[in-house]
């Protein structure tokens, strides 16, 4: 589970975490079985996967449409979270954690925007998604709207 | 701390959220001590704010610079999180928690691209935030930039 760290990478002893919890409210179904089988961004134009909600959150759902863009937060489970420092598959420079998007963070959060093609009850068609098969759902929001305040999906609370 | 249902909302008992856990990487220092002064969502225009990145994670800020454009992702750690219904303040319609953007959810992390206008040792001067003073950091990344796949920010793992 955990991979090994290339020349120059930096880890550190982190401290444990438990600032704060989650609880997985879905999953993500994409075509990539393995980290190594995975695109390097989401693509809008690429595979159809699906967003599996879990229960009770289906309700939640109520007012989502298609065609529309959401935001996808998730949960890389597979990552390693003690990296300073990195250095990318594709050349030999090295960055600092919070300098890539890199899966390999404090706490890895995968975030994306995807386009809704089709909602079917709690399972929603999607695409642009980048992640390994089966990857825990943490969050749905409608993606921002610059310029509409007004819209619904940015309310005053 | 728990903010009380308004009318049509649905609050459902959750499990206990222990799937996955997360440790506190910084702080947000904004201009608002209470979540109604927080504008209704962050402006690139609006007030200069801080992010403190905390020991010993400010190593992994290596290689980002001003003027830059950057993913905050943050806890919501005022948030109620048991709503799958939720009426906002500014309407008299019912939503779906999926459908808005409010800081009410089942994992409240909330997400904002913001404008990264200086850096100095361990603290961004950034602007675009919206949230409470002393919010807890999770994570910083590149904001996408759609098309440069080759960019060191969307790299191959």
């Amino acid at each position: 589970m955990t991979q090994p760290i290339r020349p120059g990478e930096i880890a550190v002893k982190v401290p444990e975490a438990g600032d704060a919890c989650l609880r997985f409210i879905g999953r993500l179904r994409t075509p990539w079985q393995r980290r190594e089988d995975c695109p390097r961004q989401g693509d809008p134009a690429g595979p159809e996967c699906r967003i599996e909600v879990f229960a009770p959150w289906e309700q939640a759902l109520m007012g989502l449409e298609a065609p529309s863009q959401l935001q996808v937060l998730y949960w890389l489970d597979q990552s390693r979270r003690d990296l300073l420092v990195q250095r990318p598959k594709s050349g030999d420079r090295l960055f600092g954690t919070f300098a890539l998007r890199s899966p390999v963070r404090p706490n890895p959060i995968g975030s994306a925007v995807v386009a809704v093609i089709g909602i079917e009850g709690a399972v929603l068609r999607v695409r642009g998604l980048d992640c390994v098969d089966g990857t825990p759902l943490l969050d749905l929001k409608p993606a921002r709207t610059p310029g509409l305040t007004d819209h619904p999906a940015n309310p005053s609370q």
